[in-house]
């Protein structure tokens, strides 16, 4: 079996026991508060581990583009939200094709979004689910109000081939009572305009272990809790050894006493910090972070006692792993040293 | 022929006849200036423009990763320089067989890396030109001193395989002076020490443009210069008119009077600001800037008299432009609505 000494550098290195164990963390978590759990694949791009979310007991899966819910659905998934507008015709033709084939629900925010929909879905005997999608406080997309969720979710419920599904949210980091306050709101104008919403959908990690059987939400759509990184250390989801990816990577240069030079730049660990400090950590070197980042180059700044040698294999915790992911065209599972398997990363660079 | 109406969103649309305009321009300069241009493939990583750029003059082309060369090499890119310290037996093989085939040369900051090139290059015959990389001020890789680069190709010039082919910089942006200083006392005390310094090779495209006959630099390696961006645009080199790259997006959506969301998120424009303000700027549209992104949603601000609608497709001239080439599998090169072509971006994702 090969090791990870036998990898080429860059590298994307996934803890195969880490990942389950934060699968199996959330879904007990869900499990105990009566939430569905929905994943969003967006973190992994991988059916292999989608496949292992629904086995843990997720309800379906979330995909952001057709592109990923396609890959998704060809390696035999067959729930599948895809929370996002989707227009024009093109687009329209593969959504009503994977309508054919899986379980789908998707969202919309605006009467333009619904036209589409409701034009080219009009099989009364097999409607498609769309969920409202509300902006409690993101500032993304999503209705401003609880007035114009009721005004959408009238129009839904009179196309012919579409059926009201619920409300769907992206809620800002932290601030998960205020969207909690806004769709108990929505639900209630709902309820007094004779529409039923069994459904109400929420996501992002950080905030799902704050939610409880007591929020409106019913469902959950956690994307980076497999993985983890940084950016939900910092927010205390876990501790570093919770992170099941990491960047294996070469100390290519040593100019400086204080200064070493990775050959993991943005196009390894990609420049979104989700506004941390530095790039990213090294495993095991006291006080070395990635302080600086050009394509190829990552700058490690040693403050502290780790050193480091030209030649030098390091493990990089990165920010965000969900971008990380998008950057290589495989992952390599791992236990210890060994490597279990390399899996390409089937959804990566679906970008329509 | 299709036109970009007929592409899926988003897409990256390459202006062709622009392109070839920056193209025919630098080259100009350099020519004008007794400059040898060697591209850097990394904006654009396309055999197609790649020997374009060699048949309008380019002695060679630049790679930063071997993956890159080797590609280059297959569609027949015939002198590549690869300015990165090449370091451990899997890549040092892989660099002997593109020696074998190509003309190559490398760079080198350490003795490490040193070391495993003399011990991999052997053949008197067919020797490895080796160029030391310098830091003259933009605090990444290379040498500190004048003394060590001497110190290093005294042991270039000794090893068996090895040839000392002169001195390598990547400038500070701006401090293009400073480093001219530099390496001409470098190439002062090289020829105090009996070793002939016949190439000094330079790079970024902002500062090309300042570079004159009086430089002590032989050579140039731009990148960005091919298709400009909005980095570009604020450091000089071009307007937005020059700007051949261009992201193809749609309007999914429009919560309130001045936002928008388009469907190019992180994962089309990147993170990469490269320090400027916003992620990117709408064509045509006044006052319309991406000021947010997550991974499949960019956040417009309407700040002018601009307006949007919900389905529409803009076009967004991105921050940094090398960064999106590597996000997207294909690029579409266009005349005005017209695609000419659809290209695979060969050398895309090549970490290693």
């Amino acid at each position: 079996m090969p090791t990870i000494h036998d990898l080429d550098t860059p590298s994307i290195l996934i803890d195969a026991a880490r990942a389950e164990a934060n699968i199996a963390r959330a879904q007990a978590h869900a499990n105990k508060n009566g939430l569905k759990l929905r994943p969003h694949i967006k973190t992994h791009k991988l059916p292999y581990w989608a496949k292992k979310q629904v086995a843990a007991g997720a309800v379906g899966i979330t995909c952001q583009k057709i592109g990923e819910a396609e890959v998704m659905a060809d390696a035999g998934l067959a729930d599948i939200f895809l929370p996002y507008n989707i227009l024009g015709r093109a687009k329209l033709e593969r959504l009503l094709a994977l309508h054919r084939r899986v379980t789908l629900s998707v969202t919309a925010d605006s009467l333009e979004t619904l036209e589409g929909l409701a034009a080219t879905f009009t099989d009364a005997g097999h409607r498609l689910p769309v969920l409202v999608e509300c902006d409690t406080g993101m500032g993304r997309c999503g209705v401003q109000t609880a007035g114009e969720a009721v005004a959408l979710a009238r129009r839904i419920d009179k196309a012919g081939g579409l059926a009201f599904g619920g409300l769907m949210t992206y809620p800002a980091v932290g601030r998960a009572a205020e969207a909690e306050a806004w769709l108990a709101d929505a639900r209630q104008a709902l309820a007094a305009s004779g529409l039923a919403c069994e459904r109400i959908s929420s996501g992002g990690t950080p905030d799902m272990w704050r939610s409880s059987d007591a929020s409106v939400v019913t469902e959950y759509r956690p994307g980076t809790y497999i993985y983890l990184d940084r950016y939900q250390v910092a927010k205390g989801v876990g501790t570093l050894d919770d992170c099941a990816l990491t960047v294996l990577s070469t100390v290519v240069s040593h100019p400086t006493p204080t200064r070493a030079i990775l050959d993991a730049g943005s196009k390894a660990l990609s420049s979104d910090t989700l506004g941390l400090a530095d790039f990213g950590e090294l495993l095991g070197v006291s006080g070395a972070r990635v302080t600086g980042l050009s394509e190829e180059h990552g700058t490690v700044t040693l403050s502290g006692d780790g050193k480091l040698r030209i030649g030098e294999r390091v493990r990089v915790v990165p920010d965000h792993c969900c971008v990380v992911t998008n950057l290589f065209n495989e992952v390599n599972l791992i236990d210890g040293d060994k490597v279990l398997e390399t899996l390409p990363v089937a959804a990566r660079g679906r970008t329509g």
